[in-house]
């Protein structure tokens, strides 16, 4: 069923392809609908009266289109550059008082702890780490026990990937909502939707967070440069808006006219300015496509028989550790191998064969990601491939 | 000379555009080389071991090309997604004391000025507007000896644009620093570069800054969603990042490693995370085409003698008020028309014949922008037009 989708990907055609969670490959009908954009912004525009209705329209029809699949309204999602601009910019509004704390997971991207750091620093904040790394045997109750022992009445904060990056498990994220809630009704549930969204379904998932972050070029397969992020109306009531421009405003007024409510009262205050409008058309084709390809339930089905076919054969070599017990849920496989020492060397070699996984960082571990359009034939080849090189 | 470069615009085919300083037409070759940077990434990427030396020289290649139109070190640049986030984030990581003056003209975008407030209020900030509008025959020397009256001691930045978006002027940079330097050694000259980049000739004013904000789209003619700044050596020492990425880290890094001296030491402490690569090569194009077409000098002769014509000819209807005294030096011909009421309807007649100048805030005027493309033909027809309407 996925034939027809890879034959529309050049990407593929000349190599073996594990790197969804990294970035996502562009099918060619969503570089078309971007050229097309283009060359329509430049027909009516760039900037002319005719040009606004079909830049609204484009942003309304996008911001529609996530609003379905991420089971929220419209007015709730804002757009961002990337991933990292949607968690942290948000975060930056939010009613810190001195002492409160920020718990974030041991399982994050570099990015969200460094930016975590600093806003530590910047409002007298403590970071508190919340370990998952150690846990053993991986589960959804044993995730929750151990948030119990780190949530404290001053958490005001909870940063948790909804798919872990490392281990590529999915937390629980309506339990970990309750538990937030518990110690502290005034927190918030942030979440970095980086390997989630394009890979699970997650229409039922993001009402129960405060922000969920995604972003348009991992495994959606949508261009790079376009993110979007959903903030709960307790969140967009309860925070301030931090780097303004023309988008987050209501109006663009004079600076001797009244400075009450010009921001937008909905997740546009916490857009900024111009950007860039025909990635929009692209990220929506790349959805169509992969809608269109499989629904949800069969993708899931597609996608885990294929990671836990591959979880089988690497299970079978005597050197190589598994990041998670079987039976995979998702398309994410991490593994640590034990006789190599370096790792980096280990995937150029596997990259000389045109092969791609990549090396994570906490803990240093090989990741493989499996989509709706890998096939079997290069789970086959991979696993030769390290059958050779170990 | 500028009939080859017109001929290469598709959106100048069917209007009479006047709103370079809005947003400029895009190149066919520009849009070419942005989807032959797509193409190259989807062969050789999208996120493997190949792709990283090719996206480093296509920063490397761009920043080089700002680096020298700018006068300024290659270090000193940071790319951002537009210039609102180029002005206001780094000023986010500034060290301000309470009660510090954040000093802003009332000749700025609404954008800059919302997030002025919004700093005032987070940081306990006073916002003191310094007045240009008011000032009649505008020259440097009643700019600089307005600034005198407004600088302080405890002025800890000076906000202002380059070339002032509602009137056209080019305020002397070196001279406002020279008098902010004398209140406060700490202080900051903030400037908004979107009506001067790719319209004259900066390489000799932004080293006498500490932060530059450009845009790819506008007088530059590039693709929209890329902007940069440049950050003076001083700045980037004494102020922190905000929003953190990959971008902003030298390497990724563990939550348990050690987290000191994570950032990068030069401007890209300012840059968060992924943003759409494929718009670098297209900005270069865009810039050398323009380049290539007219020296800045002629350039500068060009522009000035067609803005000229524009200004002699709308100075012979008794209604129209204009902007600025003869002669003007550069590209923009701000005015007011005494019997329209009407503003937005009035452009708006202007877009029936496909004809496109715009309304402007603060103060509400008319703005025509002249390029190195634009043609006396353009500027008779705009004339009779306008005749035709008042």
């Amino acid at each position: 069923m996925s034939y027809n989708l890879r034959s529309l990907i050049p990407s593929l055609k000349n190599k073996l392809y594990f790197n969804y969670g990294g970035q996502g490959p562009l099918p060619t009908p969503s570089l078309k609908k971007i050229i097309k954009s283009w060359e329509k912004l430049q027909e009516i525009g760039p900037f002319t009266n005719n040009v606004w209705p079909y830049i609204n329209n484009e942003v309304i029809l996008t911001k529609r289109f996530l609003a379905k699949l991420m089971g929220v309204n419209l007015k709730n999602i804002a757009f961002s550059e990337n991933i990292s601009t949607g968690m942290v910019l948000p975060i930056w509004g939010i009613d810190f008082s001195e002492g409160d704390e920020i718990l974030i997971t041991d399982c994050e991207h570099p990015g969200i702890v460094a930016a975590s750091r600093e806003l530590c620093e910047r409002f007298k904040l403590k970071l508190n780490i919340f370990p998952i790394q150690k846990i053993r045997n991986l589960n959804d109750e044993k995730i929750i026990s151990e948030a119990k022992k780190y949530l404290k009445k001053n958490t005001k904060i909870l940063i948790i990937s909804h798919i872990l990056w490392n281990f590529g498990y999915e937390v629980p994220l309506k339990e970990l909502k309750d538990e937030l809630v518990k110690v502290n009704k005034n927190s918030y549930l942030i979440v970095d939707g980086a390997q989630s969204f394009g890979h699970i379904e997650i229409s039922e998932k993001v009402k129960h967070t405060d922000l969920y972050a995604i972003t348009s070029h991992k495994w959606a397969c949508g261009p790079e440069g376009l993110g979007a992020f959903y903030v709960s109306d307790r969140f967009i009531k309860n925070t301030r808006p931090t780097i303004i421009g023309w988008k987050s405003l209501k109006k663009e007024q004079g600076i001797y006219e009244p400075s009450e409510n010009l921001l937008h009262e909905d997740a546009r205050k916490f857009e900024i300015a111009t950007s860039c409008v025909p990635l929009l058309a692209g990220l929506r084709e790349s959805l169509y496509l992969f809608e269109d390809d499989v629904n949800f339930k069969d993708k899931n089905e597609i996608i885990s028989a294929l990671s836990n076919k591959l979880w089988f054969e690497l299970s079978e070599f005597k050197n190589i550790e598994l990041a998670l017990n079987y039976p995979l849920k998702n398309g994410i496989v991490s593994f640590h191998i034990n006789k190599i020492i370096d790792k980096n060397e280990f995937v150029k070699k596997l990259g000389h064969k045109n092969i791609w996984i990549r090396v994570i960082e906490d803990p240093k571990w090989f990741r493989v990601c499996i989509h709706q359009i890998t096939n079997e034939r290069e789970i086959d080849l991979l696993i030769n491939e390290i059958r050779l090189l170990i």
